[in-house]
């Protein structure tokens, strides 16, 4: 049986010196990090759109969204992609098109069920590197178990755009008895991770120009639907999930932190980074805490099924190198912090924006 | 009460010099005709999308899907949204972004419920303007009584991208007893359009560079969900509806002329076309029948509900200007022809591409 116990604090937590980062309203124009699923995107969300479209749902700032329609609970939710370049070590925009959606959905407990599909091209772009695409796509919606239903293509002049941006949005059905929201979130919650963390952005980063590293490191893209059927089947108990993609890991865990009015321990060495991601992150100067995921989940589990849903996780293919890696606490709430192998403390910060854009 | 009587074809109809447009296909790279709904738009998802995704929905064409989850039954639907310029005469492309969605979903007989809404914006766009967008998108979904649920949010460099790209995709219910589509067409039913024609397309090219008209035309973008509502009441036995975008009248009554292997013949002089969109279409040499619109639909209908069907859009502040334009034939599957004002017949094509991009 894994061992999920995590050592409790020891000295007080001395975050004197953390202040809040500024306030970025009245930013004049758009920047690069208001798409970078830090703070900067939470405050477009939170001061723009939320206020402009109204409703509740949109202001949850979950995955998905819940929603009841003709009796049934469905999860919903969409995303666009724009990753460059177009196909890279492991997957593709097409894979990342469909398992980011389903990972969304999944993150809400629903199996996708129907996908939507838009493309936007760009005049120009070759029609087999479209047809790839698409087949990439395909492919990704038979391994998930979801159907393309519907969908659209625009075409933008040659100069706009960038060859493709897809986008998706997904609908699922919520099983009966599942309730995953931060608000369920308690101290003394266990903090698991499914896998190694930072693989899928260190692959993307490993193909962009002038960035290579010798070891080619393949995306670990995946659908995590049936993952999360088997972790509920262990328990619908669980808190809450969420796919830790822009922002990497640590936005996922102020997130939570949060909206759930709760503090979050990390055990830095217990986080599993790969030697690979680790090097990476080292020559690039980048933390693998903020680097992009999209194959992984983070979960907030009860600590009395913390052992049962970690075995269930390991036992499950794209959980093979899951771990626990922190408890949820009653103090410093919407803060989450980090032991570090040495002993010490720090603050784990939302990121402001995204360490290298384009990455999904 | 309206006459739909629409005078039978007199002389057999002579299409003997009109051969089916060249396939296109083996096109090795993507032209902006791809976009336009057209020929190319159809050879691109049966050639490409459809058999690279698989699945039944697709294959379809529709303006949205219809499907079944938890015991609802769904219309899904989904577009995008690159309107140059982001706002025009009468709207922007936060209004289009709402309404051609929820007009999709209305084209299924389904009430708009949910929308999500995927931003791709261009790093640069000043913060004014998105807000601007996100409002007249709020106030848009108020008007259409749907909710923007969830939304995600992608940056990309200043000179790819073009401002703002926005994707909508919408879920909605459909009423039981409602089956709308092309395969429910029958020879001697009456084609119906809600009011006068080529409205938003001129209005969007009006203010395009180097195109003004003298008179200002507003776009006539409207969401048509109460309108549907309204012509269900009088007789759920609508055989299909369609909402003439990209392509015009022309191409909608193709793509059902089409999927129901029957014959459509329009009265041309009964299409109704303002004069400012006839002087406009002169000046640039289009055709009417294949200039965009957005809050205006089409509607197969039983002839003995037509009369009742078109009162009641007359009455619709939305159908004020409706027509009784035609009726389906067995003759000629899948064809479309028109019959000129001086008694002569000409056969309505599909489109290729588009007469002016970017207008949706």
């Amino acid at each position: 049986m894994p061992d999920t116990t995590v050592p409790s604090p020891g000295a007080p937590l001395d975050i004197s010196g953390w202040t809040c980062p500024a306030p970025l309203r009245d930013q004049p124009r758009v920047v690069m990090g208001h798409g970078g699923g830090g703070a900067l995107s939470a405050e477009l969300v939170q001061q723009i759109f939320a206020p402009a479209f109204g409703g509740e749902l949109l202001a949850q700032l979950g995955d998905s969204a819940a929603l009841s329609l003709g009796g049934a609970r469905l999860a919903f939710s969409t995303d666009s992609f724009v990753v460059r370049p177009l196909f890279f070590p492991g997957g593709s925009i097409g894979d990342l098109a469909v398992n980011g959606t389903v990972n969304d959905l999944a993150m809400s407990g629903a199996r996708a069920a129907y996908l939507s599909c838009g493309f936007i091209l760009e005049e120009g772009v070759e029609m087999p590197v479209v047809a790839a695409v698409a087949e990439a796509m395909g492919a990704a919606a038979r391994t998930a178990g979801v159907e393309v239903a519907t969908g659209d293509t625009k075409v933008v002049e040659a100069g706009h755009g960038d060859g493709i941006y897809i986008n998706t949005a997904g609908i699922g059905l919520i099983p009966d008895g599942v309730d995953l929201r931060p608000q369920r979130v308690a101290p003394g919650d266990v903090v698991l991770v499914s896998g190694p963390i930072g693989v899928h952005g260190v692959a993307i980063m490993s193909v962009r120009e002038g960035l290579e590293f010798g070891v080619e490191i393949e995306s670990d893209c995946a659908a995590l639907g049936g993952l999360v059927e088997t972790l509920l089947a262990v328990t619908p108990d669980l808190h809450v999930l969420r796919d830790p993609t822009r922002g990497g890991l640590a936005a996922a865990l102020n997130e939570i932190a949060t909206a759930s009015g709760t503090g979050v321990v990390i055990q830095e060495r217990a986080v599993p980074v790969p030697p690979t991601v680790a090097n990476a992150c080292a020559i690039l100067g980048l933390d693998p805490m903020y680097v992009a995921n999209e194959g992984k989940l983070v979960a907030f589990v009860p600590r009395d099924h913390a052992d049962a849903v970690l075995d269930a996780m390991r036992a499950h293919p794209l959980g093979a190198g899951a771990a626990a890696i922190g408890e949820v606490v009653g103090d410093h709430p919407g803060m989450v912090v980090a032991r570090t192998p040495l002993g010490g403390t720090r603050v784990v910060d939302l990121p402001m924006g995204e360490q290298l854009p384009r990455i999904c």
